[in-house]
This record gives structure tokens, C-alpha cells and sequence, in this order.
């Protein structure tokens, strides 16, 4: 499919759409994420009953044109693909198309509006906009430690879980129902909130036996909460070990990768190098210069 | 005892049971694993009493099958092996025992059916089946940060101990009952919550020198956290540097020795080497080919 | 504007104001911190309402002798620097002017007395005048931690922002209003509340499904936990390791430096050599001798 | 003072009361820990009314059984001792002192009683006991880790409680009195209690304002508990590390030095080797042999 695109206003729609290079697009990306952020911001505020009966139309009509945007904004970024399937289909393709449709499934059934806040997650293309390479190179490294620390804190957080069905177990039958714990699933659900010390206390041991048990869950908790930060933080010193000792030959190349924006048409590769003039993943052709 | 054991029913059973490396092994795993899983939420289903009014007689029935299940396995695997003794004295046998015998136990006496919880020990075996090298070498490398920073974690929580013995006192002699502080062991219980940053709230100090006697129990305790956690964090970095520097040799070694699931049938050893023939610990016969 | 000046009151007063080598310099920034300290527990004692009523009149006259003797002061550093203006505009200007104002504008507003607790802000001179090189030192260190991680923290505080909408928003769907979750910016607040371990209690979950969600976003939280606390671990053992190394040569100087509380007349530059005599900024004369 | 002390009941007594290298040493030191740990556990009791009402003889005598053998103990340190005084005035001397006359001053006074919880700092001497050169290793490395980072949580917490005052007189002035807020230094507690993610939810903002403050303050208390946890964890490291490198030679050193309970009569120094013949401090003769 290699065909020789001209500065139709599909390729011209392209680029504004899905990169961040050109000035018309930089524009349409934080034009992109206000609207994103007002969309939060209404459906937050529609929740509040004593603001939603004062200005119900005032949010109703907003609402209406925020995803009426966004529906041209969909079908924008559909039309302007190459493969408009590969879109549909790819991670922000469905966040856009669910992002859309709660407004519209809200003439049907009452309660859908609220799925809005998964537009929450449109906020992710910040990253992309701010063009930070700083931030992106930190957020990478971040997602390497967690990479591979997953495997240990998995390990970690299944032996919290088996530690919780015990003892989550032990205390239904130590304090019974005065004390909150009506069974056993909340008193594993007590267990969970005070393994992780968060402690909300709408359930809370009476009896003496039902606190010492508790008190040598919480030490247990204490102690177990230096588990994964350990993981996590010798994981991320190596990390940034490595990223650190090759910094002199790799850091410019590193930037100069992470600062384009440039989003292939045809297969969605990106972190094309600057002076790329074919896609390094499926070889369409990427500047319409 | 080494008899040279032929393809009898008791040999094949013994890899079916104890092993994962067949497809009849891998299936007898996850049927078992099921099991477990299923017997723990119908006991946790039963707990809720209005589940347990509408389907007693299903959840009773389930909970009977799956108890036979249990007993048919435990008398299989002790059949199966060659030292019966040493597998029911074991620590699986027991906790095999011990999550078997509460549904028997039921029918003489009330709430001993709740113990059936202890089989989520059982689960443990699921690292064992998912023979997931990736998981085993990550639980080895916590094991090991955890062994090493045993010692100093103890003296840390003896510590903590001592502290919230002396303060608990203080704080039963500033606050009074009137707060619910009512007696010394209560205040010792407030203050190791207090301590572990778990905060239940069910008791909280009320008079001002009671609050400021809280906050810097609440700050030392803020200290305090980063000790065990730093110490974790400092061994598992150690105990990673040293299995990451002699990789190149071991890898492979280390890779063969936690994926082969191999039990000896007569002492119980793992870890047994692909190509290993004889037990490494007591010197029976393993592979029966 | 490089002027000879001479020992006039001018300079005089500028030394003992704004350093600490001198034996005046060290006593006024003792009293001004005392005088600090006991204008806070002053505003402290008077929102108490039951100390207030008993000691109004006490409380009042000594609010307004520090006021005037912070007025004293604040005059007093203008009129002895060269560019009022700058002085006026830098950090600790504008908290000089915050911190001295609340008492007159309390003749006119009701209120705006208690903003009197920016005085706080003032408390951070004290790093300077205990002139602890090891405390500076220490400050820095972590200054540098902090500032190195700040990407990273960023990322991943924006991640959790993002996961407390969300969630917050299930909640919301989730519960209802009967358990506190009354609208959504309400149920983002709890999620924040409990992703970050604090728990308050104050809103809590009572429907299975919503204790199931809570218990996920829980056990999310503390494995998230263990993020920021890798990474600024990591940059620390990476910038004290920077330090350690060159210690030898550095150390000294190090030393000289952040002893040294000089601080330019002219443009406020402060960590001057001990044997300075122009401002290593602006190169006006530092040293009166 | 350099008195060759020959076999006296004197020396003898010294040997079985401060050193723990004889079977008589050993065993005082062990029923010494029990009378300790009785002595605790009878406080508490005494503490509980219900039991207090039904035992109040039982317990009292009991109480006035290890009281006198707390003070025969006492009696008996100073008396084996070649400078009482220094004895008396050393850390442990005052922790007994004040362990032992609360009995006798509850004649006079209601609630001294309860100080009889400073016994539990006797416990410290169970490391002695022990002699654990694992576990006192351990805890030498623990407290160099912490001596180390002292100056750098110095600073952390200043700061906490600097955010802590202008926090909570924010929230003062937000919320008010209807939420529990009712002064200033109730506010800076509530703000401790929020910034160390303890939560008790006694106090709980109500207002919308007051929840986005109180939720920007916990996202700013979540970032900065990284801080002392990555402080405490760089400085193990490098202790650890060490510690580590000059293993081979210091070893054994270390150990024998550890490992000796030997304690000067005459300055109380401790770490003797064990072929020591004279205190390493005062030049007094040590082994009575």
C-alpha cells in the first residue's frame, strides 16, 4: 500500500490529528485535552445533586457538545487511517469509542452517563503532547522497574491474599457479628484493609483475643509493606544503572526518538527517528513534505 | 529400599499425584487446584447467612463431594508413597490433613466447619503447577532477602514492641476510659495500631495531651517505617547483585533444576535435575520409564 | 555601584540582620526565631476558644508587640539593602511581608488573623543560623533526591490521579449514596483517601461488590506504594554515592561554603568563601573590615 | 584502685549479676527476664477492672513479691559495684531505680502504679542474655544506619511539621468547628495524623474544599514518605556494604568482642575481648580467676 500521497487533506488531516510536529497540530492536541478535562470536570459536577438541579440544562447542553466533538473526532481519526480496523481495535481506539458512547446509550438507559469518566484515560495522550522527553524517559524507566519487578510483586501480592482468606477466617470465628465481622468474606475484606494499614475502622475487633490477633496482623503488615518497596526499588537502581553507564553515546538518539511524534498511517508505529522518511515498522511512507 | 519398581498402578498414580511433568499430572494439578478454590468460596458463601438460608442444601452437598474428593486424594497419597509416615508428618500431609478433617468434624461440632479456610494453604501448590521458572526464581530471590534480613526485622519489631508497651501505658494514664483507653492491654492494642500508620479510629485520643502525645507516636512511627523497609530493600539488592553477576553459568543450571517438578517417592526431595535417575537425597530410583 | 562603604549603621545593621558570623548576628536570629516560635503557639492558643476568652486581652497585646517588632524588622531589612525592590520580591520578602501584615488586616477583616501560621514559613531561616554544615549538607542531599526523582514522581502521581477518577467513579456507580459516596468528586476523594493508605473511615463501602472494588484498589495502592519510595531511594543512594566519591578533595570546600552565612547587600547571594570579598554574583564588596 | 580482688561473695555476686559467661550469670539473668516480663503482664491485668476485681489480692501481693526482689536486685548492683554512684547515674542504673519505686509510692500516691511500665525498657538487657552476636550484629548495623540518616530525617520531619502547622491552620480556617476542627493545634494534629497515613477518621473534613485540601495533602504525604524509607535504605545499603568488604579479617574480631558479656566493676565499660585481663577503659583488673 505504498502509495505516493499527495497533500490531500487526509494526509493534511493526519497530521494534525495524530501528531504533535506542526503548529495546527499542537493546537488540535491541547484543544484536544481541554475538552477532555471540561468533559471530567461536567460529569463530576452532574453528580452533585444540588448542582445538577440548578444547572442541569447548562451541563446537559455542554455535555451534548463535547461528544458531539468527539464523535467528529472519531470519525476524523478513522477516516484519516490507512486501516481504520487496525485503529478501531488498538487500545485508544476502543478508550475513544467508549468515551463517546455513554451520552449517546444515556437516551437508553439511565446511569450509563457516568461510564464518561473513562475519558479519564484519554488524559494518557498528555505524555505524547507535552513532548517532554524528560517525562517520557522517566515514565519508561519507571515502567521497566515495574516490568520487572511484576513477577515478585505477583508472588508477593498472592501471599497477601492466601495470609488474608486465613486470617480474614480466623477472625469471623474469634469475634462473630457484634463487631462487624457478619461473615467471612468482610472479615477477608477487613483483613485486606488492615494488611495494607489503610485502616478505615467501620469494622474494628471488640474482644481482647480479636485486637492481639489483630495487632500481629498489623506487625505482619508493617513488616510485609518493606516487601515490594524493595523489589520495586532494587529493581529501578539496576534500571537506572544501565540506562545511566551507556548515557554518553545513547542519550542524543534517545531524545531524538522520544521527541517525534510522528504516528505512521498505515500500522500506528511510533517513535520514528527525525529524519525518517519510512515507517521502520511496516515501510509506508511517513513525511508529506 | 531400592526396588526396582515396574509400571504398577501405585508408581504411575505416584507421578500422576506428585508430579506436573505429564499431561495426566498437569491435569490431576488443576483439577485439584479448582477444588481448593471452589471449597474455599462455597465455605465463604455459607458464612453469609442469607446466602446460606436459600441454597444450605446445595452448599452442604458441594461441601461434602469435594471433602470426599480431598479424602479419596489424601488416602491416594498416602497409599502411593513408599514412607507413609514421613509424607503425613510433612507439612503439606498435615495442612493435606488438617483441611480434610473439618467437614467430619462439623457433623459433632459446630464452627469447626469454618477451619475448612486452612486449605487455602493448599493453593500454595499452585507454583508448583505453573512451573513458571520466572515465579519460583522470584519467590527464591524474596525468600532469600526475607531470610537475610530476618534477624534485624526481629530486632526492629522488638522494638516496636517495647515502644508501644511504654507508650501504651502513658497514653492509658493521660487519655483514661473516657476515649477508650479502658485498660492497659486496649492501650498497648491503640498504640501498635497507631504505630503501623493502620489508624482504625475506633479508639482516638480526645484531650489535647493525648493528641500531642499521638502525634509523635504517629511521627516515630512515620521514622520508624523506613527501617525494615530500607533493610529489605538493601539485602534484596544484595542477594539480586549476587544472582545477577554469576548469570552466565548458572542460568541454565538454576532454569532445569526449579522446572522439573520430579517428587521422590520415598523421601519427598524436589528440585531433582532433568536428568537425574536417582534421588539426590536418599538415593531411590525416580524416573520409572 | 560598587561604593566603598564604610562602617556606617547602614552596613552594620545589615550584618547583624542578615548573617550569622557575628555574635549580634547570632543573637538577633535567636531572639527572631523565639520571637517566631511564640507568635505561633500565640495564634495556636487563641483559636482555642475556652484560652481565649481566659486571656484575650493577654493573648492580644503580646500578638501585636511581635507584630510591631516584626514590622521593626521587615523596615529595618529594606532600608539596609542596596535594591529594596529585590529584597521585596525574593521568597523570604514575600513571606516577611505575609507574616507581619494578618495582624492589621485583622482590625479590619475577621479571620485573616490566623494566616499568621505562615510565620511558619519563617522557621526555615533556622537551617541558616545553626549554621550545622552536617544539617545543610543533609538538605542539600535530599534537595538534590527529591529534585532528580521529581519526573518520576510526577508520572506516577499523575497515574494515580487518573486511577482514583476512575475508580472513584465506579464507586459511585458502585454504592450510591447510601454508604457516603454521595457524588463523584465525593467518591474520588475516598479513592484518594484509601489509594494512599490513609483511611479515614469517614465514607466506607457496605455492599459486597463495592468492599470486593475497595479491596482491589487496596491491595493496587499498596503495591503502588512501593513506587516513589524505589525511585527516590534509588536517586539517593545514586547522589550520595556521587558525593562520596570525590569526597576528599571536595569536602573542604564543601565545607567553607555552606559554613559561610554572607549574604550580599546588593543582590542576596548567599554561600559565599570565607575569604570572599566581592560577590561571586554581582561582584559588589561583601566584607566590612 | 587497682585492688587485687580475690574470690569474695563481693566478686563473686559482680560476676553472677552483670555477666552472663557463668551458668550463675546465665540463670540470674534469665529468671531476671521473667520477673520482668511477670512483672509487665501483672500491670496489665491490674489494668482491666473485670480482673483487677476478681484477683485485686492475688495481684497485689504478687506485685509487692517482685517489687522486693527488684529491689534486693538493686540493692545488690550497688553494692557489688567500686563507684556506686556511677552505677546509679548510668542509663540503666536510673531505668531500675524508677522500675522499682512506683510499688512504694503507690502507698502514697493513686496511679504511680502505672510507671511500672518502664520495666519493659529492662527488657533491652535480654540481648545481652541472648548473646546472639547474629541478632547484636544486626542491630549494630541497624543503628549505624539510623545514626547516619539521623540528620537527614531531622530535616524531613522539621519540614513535615512545618507543612503540618500551615496545613492544619488551613483547614482551620476551611472547615471550622462543625467537622471537629475546632482549633488550631486540633488541626495540626489531624494534619499529622492525615500527612503519616494513619487516618483514625475522629476528625474527617466535610466540606468539598476541605476534602481537595485534605486530598492534595495526602498525595503529598504519600510522595513524601519515599523520603526517610529511601534515606534509611541508602544508608543501610551502604553500611551493609561496608561492613561486607572487610569481612574476612574483622570477622572473627568482631564476633569475640560481641560475644563477651564481661562488665568492669569499677566503670562499667562493656566489649571487653575475651583474653582481656584489664578493662580497656579504667586500666581495673578484670577476670577473677
Amino acid at each position: 500500500m505504498k502509495t505516493s500521497q499527495k497533500h490531500t487533506w487526509k494526509t493534511k488531516l493526519h497530521e494534525i490529528i495524530y501528531e504533535a510536529d506542526t503548529p495546527e497540530g499542537k493546537l488540535f492536541d491541547i484543544v484536544l485535552l481541554i475538552a477532555i478535562l471540561a468533559s471530567i470536570i461536567l460529569v463530576m459536577l452532574e453528580s452533585i445533586e444540588s448542582f445538577d438541579q440548578k444547572y442541569h440544562d447548562f451541563l446537559n447542553v455542554s455535555e451534548w457538545v463535547i461528544t458531539i466533538l468527539f464523535t467528529i473526532e472519531y470519525i476524523l481519526r478513522i477516516v484519516t487511517v490507512n486501516k481504520p480496523i487496525k485503529y478501531i481495535l488498538s487500545f485508544y481506539g476502543i478508550i475513544d469509542l467508549l468515551s463517546t458512547i455513554p451520552k449517546y446509550l444515556s437516551l437508553f438507559f439511565v446511569g450509563s452517563q457516568a461510564l464518561v469518566a473513562l475519558r479519564a484515560l484519554r488524559l494518557l495522550r498528555v505524555f505524547r503532547i507535552l513532548k517532554l522527553a524528560r517525562y517520557l524517559g522517566a515514565s519508561n524507566q519507571l515502567a521497566n522497574a515495574i516490568k520487572a519487578s511484576r513477577a515478585k510483586i505477583s508472588v508477593f501480592l498472592f501471599a497477601v491474599l492466601i495470609a488474608s482468606v486465613i486470617f480474614g477466617t480466623i477472625m469471623y470465628l474469634v469475634e462473630g457479628a457484634d463487631s462487624g465481622f457478619t461473615n467471612i468474606p468482610k472479615s477477608v475484606y477487613w483483613c485486606i484493609v488492615t494488611m495494607t494499614t489503610v485502616g478505615f475502622g467501620d469494622i474494628a475487633p471488640i474482644t481482647p483475643l480479636g485486637q492481639f490477633i489483630a495487632a500481629v496482623i498489623m506487625i505482619m503488615g508493617y513488616g510485609i509493606i518493606a516487601v515490594p518497596t524493595g523489589i520495586v526499588s532494587a529493581e529501578y537502581t539496576k534500571s537506572a544503572g544501565k540506562t545511566q553507564n551507556p548515557k554518553k553515546e545513547d542519550e542524543t538518539k534517545l531524545k531524538t526518538v522520544t521527541l517525534n511524534t510522528q504516528c505512521c498511517a498505515n500500522c500506528f508505529a511510533q517513535k520514528h527517528q527525525d529524519d525518517a522518511e519510512y515507517c521502520h515498522k511496516c515501510g509506508c511512507k511517513l513525511r508529506y513534505d
